[in-house]
């Protein structure tokens, strides 16, 4: 492609609107433009990145045997009544009234759809298992849509949902579409972790999640460099320590801290280390229950995991200061586990401390040289309250975890009978006897993939596109194409001859400075830069650049095809 | 692929809901499953005929130098409220409220959304012409949606739209698009005809539809087959009768003709010939004058013409039986212009009459022996009032009009001005002024086009897909594949050649009955068809037929996939 037959449209700033990095830089390069809040039109530039990466994703899905359909965007609202997500999936979901007054919604998922679609066409066991998938536009009207594609409303989704005869077909599916998804992202040349997730709302049981790694994600991930173990750090289990809890050595003892409330200040107002002082907070569960939790000072409140403590009570909040005085007598700096009269829940972490120091229920006042069974009685239960921290133990024992930052781009969930059971989507097995299916679904989000990639992909002049998903792989910058014949003749043979050999270039045949089409291929992210100029060919050479290279090479202009051939996918 | 990998879902009857030939078949062979009213899901053969037909209009547009983009499906209501189209689109246009209360729309079409792009990203005579499309999925609300995909209200459009610095560069890009259509429709392997088009709704001069020409199309063509006319019969020109008109040779007579109202009764009451026969309309204007029009008895009035001589009288209709009694005391039957008072429009057919019979505004009566300027006046207009009818001769006088029926499956405007100027899209020219773009608008039904086909393409077994669109290029029904490991081993080895000579074959393995598998195979259209058996094997030979062939032949197994390579491209 030839930049004066494209349409590029490269900005020097970006719009004030965009916070996060690849928002910025999807903005500046051109590749997506704004149409409204959380609507983006994908320019040129941006639809070729997109659809390499709806290649790869199509290429990997059509290899694990899956087989694409395309569901309608608009659907039905009597589907979702039948699966009770009409009113239950919440203000996320775009209704809609046709002219005759029928509700309809933006579909943003497909479980009910195929769903439908499966319980029409498969009656028999010999017809399982069966994977389809779609590749198509979803919207999900998100109440502060944000940072570009990252978050948009209206997106691009492959979705794939599976139908099974049982639990082990089931499990046996969901690692085939495992390792499609892991080829997929190793294929788009992305640094990505695949870890353990919690199930959120979409219900069932036994779910991964993928993230492509990246300091601005938005989920930590906690994983462990020796082993395969990675979770989300809403997951992932804090292990009790292998260590007794050692015997006291101290005496109990009441001292003045005036002024000090969080940890950091009684740390250093005592000179005594946050993991020897105590963490204590009051909660209030769902059915009007009041609880202490512990944790170490250095440890923090893990929500989801604590959540899950409290299902059977409607879950909990964090009491209100006035509830905590009323209770405590004492403001929420000054809590402690002494003396409370109501129900203590201790982290892992507590369990094993002694001589620590807690707040004395008093303003101003904390306790030092505390031991449980002499001056407290043991917390009712002792559970894994706390987020993980680098240096942790592996939960499956075997090293330290370590703690990442990642952007969730796939999601694939063993869901089990929820949606057919709704729905009755039932076949005869061998025994001629009606079952319902089991179904697992499994979801990338497409256009997240491209911001995801730029996060984790750029430098201070713009993005570097991995090569499988860049727009071009090879930019040619030709200095005086519109002045001099002989450069316009070099880089017009060379253009045909990478062509013809398969290479996606883009030629600038613009009447710019150089300065100028040097910073728009670098800012587009065009991952190799071959330069021709009349004083490079004087010699027979061109020059040539990898986006991440410090420095450019001359390569003879006699053979160049060959030499960026291998430059570009190695011999 | 292999059937059995595959998915295929066929019926032995159509759904009720089916009337289109199209419809039917399209869903007996299962291409498509109907979600609701006028959504369909593109089920996995469906699909890939959707998408042959997508990579054929993609490559063309980008031939022709057209950049494909991706706009978003949900617009926000004010762009349609800068062109006036929010209300003016009517009810189909499915209009939506976001959580937030806001207006937008599920994008029926893109002009509004392009345009504003448009004025944004450019602002230079040098970055015109340009000319962006995209293939994406729209909305139209159909009061009606019936025929399937024909007419969905979910369907799959390729949009483009040029924008240009005068007019004549507009006459070009149109010119680019217009041989881009050709090449399509040719590429895709099917008989269609350009026909000049009314503009309709859309606005704005120039226009031309492109049609699949098929006896069940819905609308009118007439052609010349001597030269390249062609036009919607909405909109073909009845020109005047070279001949003049004959000179009176009859005396006026009043005749009883009891009982005889239409053309046909008199006609064959009188034994007088329909053409010699006045066929008399009373209409009424918009702005309530009343006319009375003359054709001829074997004409039919055509009202896209007759509507556009009433432009300024705010349109017309037919007056009520009422109306014609209270004004001509005759009913509709016995009306003629003998002595009427309300002005007379005649046909240009009429104008040549002479000595020709019409009501005599009095039930039961008619005159013969009629002739202008003796028995009446001349009528106060003639104008072209009638559908034209095959050997009508062809405005270009280069022959006579053929008529045919067609699917209007593409359509291309000259827009002008009109959302430029409402949108205020301007570039800067040469001598740096301010001036308005103009612009052109290019729409393939990609979806409609599925089902065009078939109604072009069809036998009482089935769909015959045209090859550049067929789902798999040929078909191997190997019989006794689960029982014969010579047939197995045969079909195995052909299907793997040929697979890898890059023929799209669908291998039928499944343990089926032949006739099922050959029903299947012919239902849904597979072009070339190979069938495999023990028999055949012995003697080294496989039998080829070709879909429209009336006998399969033998081929030797031997050099098989140089034969059928040459059978299905050529040699």
């Amino acid at each position: 492609m030839r930049v004066t037959q494209f349409f590029l449209s490269t900005l020097k700033e970006a719009p004030a609107e965009a916070e996060l990095i690849s928002h910025k830089l999807m903005l500046r390069a051109g590749l997506i433009r704004r149409l409204g809040s959380g609507l983006y039109t994908w320019m040129p530039l941006g639809l070729r990145v997109l659809r390499k990466v709806e290649s790869i994703v199509r290429e990997e899905m059509d290899r694990s045997g899956a087989i694409e359909l395309l569901m309608p965007a608009v659907q039905p609202a009597e589907l979702w009544q039948e699966s009770h997500r009409w009113e239950e999936f919440g203000p996320q979901m775009l209704k809609i009234k046709d002219r005759h007054q029928r509700d309809f919604c933006f579909g943003p998922t497909h479980e009910e759809v195929i769903t439908d679609i499966v319980r029409r066409e498969i009656k028999s066991y010999r017809q399982l298992p069966v994977n389809f998938y779609q590749i198509q536009t979803k919207f999900r009207d998100e109440i502060r849509p944000r940072f570009g594609v990252m978050r948009a409303r209206e997106f691009v989704m492959k979705d794939a949902y599976s139908f099974h005869v049982d639990r082990a077909s089931l499990e046996d599916g969901y690692r085939q579409m495992h390792d499609a998804y892991s080829r997929i992202f190793s294929r788009l040349g992305l640094r990505f972790r695949v870890v353990a997730a919690d199930t959120g709302a979409i219900g069932g049981t036994g779910s991964h999640e993928f993230h492509v790694l990246a300091d601005s994600g938005e989920d930590a991930i906690a994983f462990c460099p020796d082993s395969d173990y990675a979770a989300n750090i809403e997951l992932a289990e804090a292990v009790a320590s292998a260590a007794p809890r050692a015997a006291p050595s101290q005496g109990l003892e009441k001292i003045a801290t005036p002024g000090q409330h969080t940890i950091e200040e009684v740390s250093a107002f005592l000179k005594i280390p946050a993991h020897r002082i105590l963490k204590t907070l009051m909660v209030v569960t769902g059915d009007q229950r009041e609880y202490l939790l512990l944790l170490r000072g250095d440890h923090s409140l893990n929500e989801v995991k604590t959540g899950k403590l409290f299902t059977l009570n409607q879950g909990f909040r964090f009491a209100s200061d006035a509830e905590i005085r009323a209770r405590m007598d004492a403001g929420p700096g000054s809590l402690g586990p002494v003396g409370a009269q109501i129900p203590v829940i201790a982290d892992r972490g507590v369990a094993a401390m002694s001589d620590f120091v807690c707040g004395a229920n008093q303003d101003g006042f904390h306790l030092t040289g505390v031991n449980f069974g002499r001056d407290l009685p043991e917390p009712v239960q002792v559970a894994d309250l706390r987020n993980v921290v680098a240096g942790d133990p592996s939960p499956d024992g075997k090293g330290r975890l370590e703690i990442c930052r990642g952007i969730e781009v796939g999601h694939i969930f063993q869901l089990g009978s929820k949606y057919s059971t709704a729905l009755n989507a039932t076949f005869l097995d061998e025994a001629g006897q009606n079952r319902i299916m089991e179904m697992g679904c499994y979801g990338i989000g497409v256009s997240r993939i491209v911001a995801a990639a730029i996060e984790q992909n750029f430098d201070e002049r713009g993005i570097i596109f991995p090569l499988p998903m860049a727009p071009f792989q090879l930019s040619m910058v030709a200095i005086g194409y519109r002045k001099s014949q002989t450069v316009r003749n070099a880089a017009d043979n060379l253009y045909r001859e990478l062509s013809e050999a398969g290479v996606e270039v883009l030629l600038d045949d613009r009447d710019e400075r150089p300065g100028v089409m040097f910073a728009d291929m670098e800012l587009i992210g065009v991952p190799h830069r071959i330069v021709l100029g009349e004083r490079g060919l004087k010699t027979g050479n061109v020059e040539y650049q990898g986006r991440r290279d410090a420095q450019a090479r001359q390569v003879p202009l006699q053979g160049a095809v060959e030499s960026i051939k291998s430059l570009l996918w190695g011999s």
